[in-house]
């Protein structure tokens, strides 16, 4: 366990403080829990109340905050940044597994290993995938044919990459998360049948990416779906063929976003979002919760759509009327001229 | 194959009948579809009219069906609750396999297995873990360091824990479920690149709970994600960070729960649903599906949300006029005033 | 690498062509990025001014756009269908992996392999179950006891079928799929608890269907939950239990199906849909993305339902006029009666 003076964090975390510059610190936890020893944070001053019972050896305030505050605190204008940081003092590379190949790993021909990687039990690896320095592959996943992943990325346990797939370096991906199955793409024929169309593209993923448990994103028909550096994708999303996501843009779970379509640098999309196939989000675009989208957005903003849970038996009189609301509008029209006119 | 009379069907389930005490049933069916040998059941009245042509040898009903049906009856006034403890007599606990670690099983220092749990093949279960009797865990299954799975519980094949995941006694995971997975966190750097939060808490189950297929529950930023006793969660559904599901709630497929959400006890949730993080829902809420929650809901009732599927023509114009409901209302209030006035 | 002229192209896919007949093609690419040796094509008109500047050998096109166009093209009335046969000729079949049964592999008593089979390391398959002739199953999938999987289906990587699953020939199962888990029933008992309703029936599955990865389908309580031939389900899909899904029906990715409901055939439904459990859906309806359906659907034609994303400082008024939409009505109502009486 890690002890860490005040002092110290402020150094590591490019901080000032206040208070015991001596007072030692070995873990973090919340506001109301943190006890002694514990270093805590609020970075939203709406939760400013909390701190005058709070029992942690040290608070991560920003300026303001600390100057009300009496106990010690590790002071910094970006509260969460620096909270993120310390989060990373006290808990990062607490891995301590040798490199090895697990001996029921199964590796396909003409693979290439770096000697430091971590292949867990059950993996399999096929011919001609490249694995890069400091990669860690979890119990069972499966890396297809000529898959290759960048520099200390890691693979929680039961990831399926099929075949051609590319991850960058510094990339999470976690459990469940499907990369590069078959588009959804069929042609139809004339007795009403389906003809599948091969996808014959693949997954390219960048740089510092996280793709959450349980997450698809499906290979491309022809070319490349992309998931470009720094995206980072919760559980449960659906990412169709040729999808294009741009730099920095984050995506809650549950997001279905069809095939085809370009999503910008920097967009903020929450969870449950429907974003129909073929149409492209401008940069730095906010999509909040829940909403549809069917057309492409082209300048930066907030969008929503959807209507807000009220009790059943007011919503079912409203959404009543909502199937009757072009007429409603007529007759305003109507009314509306009668007077005017 | 079990044969059980009527007389002795009626006592262990705690029920009176009708009819031949000694018609003999070995196995369970749909109304339209029992035969000779088969046991039935009729729970919603609207069904009645299925009872004249059935063939089940017994119908399980309640004693006002029972009163005009002429064959044989099982008779309780819990007819659904009583099938479910007739599927119990007939078909629980038909697993013989016999308590083993699987020889392709792969078991880290320092685990604890109770004599009888069955460990299947390809299972990888990590360092200071501990099962407990009677647990299955079924193929190619993952357990991460330091998890406890208690007593009876089942994890059926392809089910992936992270470490520090606790479940307790009598629960039942489903195939691809993902447990204790990194929580949906980053700080956003000056550069608009972000820091990821590391996510240093865990995931606590309780007793008795059910989890669906491919659902995924995320582990707690600081703390605990919490699913408590009798919770039964179905498909591809979605827990975020520092959520606390309460007693007996239940939640049906791809529903979404964004982090810290509190939900209570006894709620029912339908499938589809998106409820915001940092929002609590009171005991006993009715949610029905696919409704947006975006605001704490402190009173019992049902609630709603979202707009009724219609002939594309229509909605068309229904929702172009959404985007001018506004606009439509003060219409209506100028033209109220004017009459008014 | 495949070489084939055009004059061959057109034989093998019942095409005409115009230009160069001794032309070599030996890949597929888009329009845009199609260069030397290699075909692309045209399907809808509105990219036809794409085609001056395409570098392809070969345009598929049909015969109005070949008329227009001075390069060689493989002319056919259904681009998009003769497309997908190109792409067959050029990279269906490519896999030479020689059948096998990895050594890896646990197979059960009393299991059927056909001799050409490919079975991948850590595959489970339970016993009772029966492989026919031309199947692959990739690595770390489970199957359990009592299912048959038909000729030519391919099984991919971490696929899990539960007991009794049927599956027939020509059909895909992407990775991450979980077929015939319990369905979600539950009774209620008088303490708020709730008892198991044990999902004793089973999932069959036809012929040339497709299942998207991480989709989900349940077992019947009792009886069967059906997909049927040329069924096509994308991803992140959720099937209830006792569902039925009639020929040629394809579902985008995210759609839930709740229990028992009935869908017809030649259906086409959209992403992040959500169906109701217990109504049918008729044959040849489509359903747009994101719509809510919550009562049967009796007529053939196009539905939807949902509002449409708008700046979310227009949609705060709007939805919350939305919640008064019924007191609206009624004022208009009033005001009409009131101007025209």
């Amino acid at each position: 366990m890690k002890q860490i003076t005040l002092e110290k964090l402020a150094e590591l975390t490019g901080s000032t403080f206040s208070g015991n510059k001596d007072v030692e610190i070995s873990s973090v936890a919340s506001i109301e829990k943190a006890g002694q020893g514990q270093v805590s944070f609020i970075s939203n001053p709406k939760y400013k109340k909390l701190l005058k019972d709070s029992q942690a050896s040290v608070v991560i305030l920003d300026a303001d905050l600390a100057s009300e505050y009496k106990g010690n605190s590790l002071i910094n204008n970006e509260p969460y940044l620096t909270f993120a940081k310390v989060l990373e003092v006290f808990y990062k590379d607490d891995d301590s597994r040798p490199a090895e190949i697990h001996p029921r790993a199964v590796i396909g021909n003409n693979v290439s290993i770096a000697e430091d990687a971590q292949i867990g039990p059950n993996v399999v690896i096929s011919k001609g995938t490249i694995i890069a320095a400091g990669v860690k592959i979890g119990a069972g996943c499966f890396i297809g044919e000529d898959c290759s992943v960048g520099e200390r990325t890691t693979l929680n346990p039961n990831v399926t990459l099929y075949k051609e797939t590319r991850i960058g370096r510094d990339s999470i991906i976690h459990s469940g998360a499907v990369i590069g199955a078959d588009g959804f793409g069929f042609a139809l024929k004339k007795d009403k049948s389906w003809l599948k169309i091969l996808q014959i593209g693949r997954v390219e993923i960048g740089n510092t990416v996280e793709v959450g448990a349980n997450t698809t994103i499906d290979r491309a028909a022809l070319g490349v779906t992309m998931i470009c550096d720094d995206v980072k994708l919760d559980n449960q999303i659906q990412i169709g063929h040729n999808v294009h996501i741009d730099k920095h843009t984050v995506i809650a779970g549950g997001t279905m976003v069809g095939g085809s379509t370009s999503i910008g640098k920097r967009c903020q999309i929450g969870g449950a979002v429907a974003i129909a196939g073929h149409i492209s989000i401008a940069d730095d675009v906010v999509i909040t919760g829940k909403t549809s989208v069917i057309k492409s957005i082209s300048k930066l903003g907030v969008y929503s759509s959807g209507t807000i849970a009220d009790e059943n038996r007011k919503w079912r009189r409203n959404s009543a009327r909502f199937r009757k609301l072009d007429e409603m509008a007529k007759t305003i029209n109507k009314l509306k001229k009668h007077l005017d006119g």
